[in-house]
């Protein structure tokens, strides 16, 4: 399975910034790193593009030792005695900040986890989704979205969709200020319940679903006008996204907290995000109608 | 002192807002709000003026019931075995956003909490301070912050200034980032090692030396040109303020926790913030010169 998902993602990183380069009429830059104690990644980078403003494919399959501190922050239940075991972790990692406020933030990401002893699996994971954040509400790209990925999770079992839709809008919430980040998707925390190889097929037919359920919303946003007011709304709907990243993810507070690449991990923020005190819509506006959606998140199919 | 420290720090705000208001040609917008379990505050929040681009001048004063939630957040060494304590909590808190690159910002805080039953004090502490963050350094702007503020500490006691310094550089601390937010000033966290009398003498002395210590540079970087590039300098810097603020601040976050009111304590976020993959400033470069004083803190008296 180590071999299956990390090649998996490095196809998938590979094909993903093909089709955006072409897209969106600009080249990511491309930076490899090491892990010291094994492993590394190759984060993909670019700015200011034809579509998109901001964003970074990124992968990494890193491997060593699971040292205490790794089993502090992130404990498993293992059933057995373990002297010196080791971990595995693969994955792939998405965020595209769009420059039209009429076109969605997308963020995807989907991993496997392993600590073992030699040959012996002791304790594995997965991980992931995919979710949507506009700043203008489009019902019928919220549908496309949500349907691509209930199509591929039907594949693997009914109950999926269902699940990681509840888990995605409860994840990406943010308390203080009682509003979900964006319209939701799918979300996997870290689960073993099915097969590996039910969780990898999960993994390869949303991660190459991707561009299906992202591209088409993009480039018909694109096409809107837009005024000042609404760009200035988009950033300060950045600054929400800024907030719950910073003070909220997981992935980004335990890759900070434990010395993970910086840059790969903060490639998340937007290029600009804007706050302003005591911003309220006006009853009745489009912004109002988005945040009342990310108040009170919606059944979308 | 409840009364005398609540008292000084709604004169410092009507003092402070005043005088902003006639410098930045600009009005507060004045809020006041009530805590549903004792007290309440005001914000005065503005945005773009002559100087400043965004910012506010807050005051609190709230007690009520010393609860089970808010002693596991603020734990108290207490002697005596009490029942129900209440706490009692006033301050000011201030942070200026300025418009010009070559302007720093600036936050100020002077607190006093007490937890008392009936006529007794069962414990209380003072913090607070203030500190500097330029986007571009200019020694003489440092020197004269810090001068005004150790003029003030040393009134009380000269081993104050020496010790507050250090406490600051070391609070204002970006561990992901390896970096310090700003140059620095005086800070003390929760402290009653002196009496009362001489905290209070600190935090009025420091609270009235504000203007003093920050308009004359206000004033004097707002008269310098800057390019485009200088700006977004300027907004990269930005982004690590909101990252330690959101991340590391112990008001913000525990503000946030404990239900305060959202858009008072982040009334300290600028108006816009960046984020770039990966920036390095050339070296020898103004932007250089800044980070190296971000990563290695100076003595400046």
């Amino acid at each position: 399975m180590k071999d299956q998902m990390s090649k998996m993602v490095s196809e998938c990183q590979k094909n993903i910034t093909e089709t955006l380069q072409t897209h969106n009429k600009t080249s990511f830059k491309r930076d490899e790193w090491k892990r010291p104690g094994g492993g590394g990644g190759i984060t993909c980078a670019f700015k200011e593009g034809a579509l998109l403003e901001k964003g970074g494919v990124n992968v990494s399959t890193v491997y060593g030792s699971y040292s205490k501190q790794m089993q502090q922050m992130m404990p498993l239940n293992l059933d057995c005695k373990i002297k010196n075991p080791d971990f595995f972790a693969t994955g792939i990692s998405l965020v595209l900040h769009p420059k039209n406020p009429m076109s969605p933030t997308v963020h995807m990401n989907y991993r496997y986890f392993e600590v073992y002893q030699g040959s012996e699996v002791l304790s594995w994971w997965f991980g992931g989704g995919a979710d949507l954040s506009p700043s203008y509400l489009f019902p019928e790209d919220v549908i496309h979205f949500h349907e691509t990925y209930k199509e591929c999770c039907d594949e693997v079992d009914k109950k999926i969709y269902p699940s990681q839709k509840k888990a995605c809008d409860d994840y990406f919430y943010i308390p203080h200020r009682k509003e979900h980040r964006g319209v939701g998707g799918i979300f996997l925390f870290r689960e073993n319940l099915y097969s590996q190889e039910a969780y990898f097929s999960w993994a390869k037919s949303c991660a190459n679903a991707f561009l299906e359920s992202y591209l088409p919303i993009l480039e018909k946003r694109n096409a809107h006008s837009f005024t000042d007011q609404e760009r200035q709304w988009q950033q300060l709907r950045r600054g929400r996204y800024v907030e719950f990243n910073l003070m909220y993810d997981k992935g980004t507070t335990f890759g900070l907290q434990s010395g993970g690449n910086i840059e790969s991990i903060l490639m998340s923020l937007p290029s600009c995000a804007s706050w302003d005190y005591n911003v309220s819509p006006l009853p009745g506006s489009k912004e109002a109608e988005m945040q009342e959606v990310l108040k009170t998140p919606r059944e979308w199919i």
